[in-house]
């Protein structure tokens, strides 16, 4: 048996729990996550410990050595925690402890889903944690929409991308805020996006 | 607004619905699935239409049909409907009918779970509905684990694997019938996968 639990929490609103997730932080004796994703977890009577960008180190050591102490802990990741989530920084760390993984719906399934693109044959991409990558040009012309989480403002990545020789009239969309009340889906043309105002929790698609 | 729903369930235990899987069947007039499927919402007080791989065309129709007809209908759609799901029969068949899509957990990424595979750098590729394909192959050389959604027996795939020039001794894991009861993981060399006895809900990774 495990004590530590990392758990997906899928896009951000409380519709994409699975029960899985529930049970398993509602039965946990410590929870650590952000601000809001310890929010949507209203039942639970765990001790909470907020995680945040800056204290982020700290606390993924903290959530292993209180589960090395044989407490019940769930650190929860947003969307999924093998895709860009909390997998491979816990992985880094955890030394001989046991995990248990719990997957959860990520923000890239969620765009595939309101854009309608069966992502089985898209190409999938995570710029999170890396510089404008090499390996994302070559994918933008093998024919498949491209769905990408940025590392940075779509303004940016759009600018890379024109510059890298993308077109400007290629067709692409951004579902931002996604799961959210102010969810905002937009189609349009590459060099359209610049005249758009974007906050950072985007999905872009390059078609 | 939309009549019809196509509604991922996840892998196959209740563990894996989301919140808004629920919301969607339990507020639909006509639901269609499998009996497995429907069996996941005791709530649902909607119309059950059973769905098998018999009928699947003619229940696929029927859903646009009911759904044209204004009643809400939800198709239930194992893992994620946009993975090898139901999304891409529907969109050939729904002319101009809206759609709505909710995502769910794929079998592929609770096997990532499972083993702790970082799926943002694995390769994932769906053979269901295809024959052998060349396209595998290239993907079993590019340093990344491959995570296989087969179209076959695992004693028929690694038979193909092995033809096909992959090392007898390569790495590898199956998980069967995940998120059932009776689940089980096993790792091992390819080869050593011919002494093992597998059902057909599998999923298989080359390291």
């Amino acid at each position: 048996m495990s004590n530590l639990y990392l758990v997906g929490i899928g896009p951000g609103s409380g519709k994409y729990l699975t029960k899985e997730a529930e049970d398993v932080v509602n039965s946990s004796e410590i929870v650590i996550g952000s601000k809001r994703a310890l929010k949507l977890f209203p039942d639970m009577k765990a001790e909470k410990i907020e995680l945040n960008a800056q204290n982020m180190g700290e606390m993924l050591k903290l959530a292993v050595s209180k589960a090395a102490d044989n407490n019940k802990v769930a650190l929860l990741s947003t969307g999924d925690p093998g895709f860009s989530g909390l997998l491979k920084p816990i992985q880094k760390i955890k030394g001989n402890l046991d995990l248990e993984v719990v997957p959860g719906i990520s923000s890239i399934q969620l765009c595939a889903s309101k854009l309608q693109i069966p992502w089985d044959e898209a190409n999938i991409i995570t710029m999170h944690g890396k510089g404008f990558s090499s390996s994302l040009l070559p994918l933008l012309s093998n024919g498949r929409p491209t769905i990408i989480l940025p590392n940075t403002t779509i303004n940016e990545t759009v600018n890379y991308l024109m510059e890298k020789g993308i077109e400007p009239n290629r067709a692409v969309a951004v579902c931002e805020n996604l799961s959210y009340e102010n969810e905002k889906v937009v189609k349009a043309k590459l060099e359209e996006l610049l005249a758009e105002k974007f906050g950072y929790m985007c999905v872009l698609v390059v078609y």
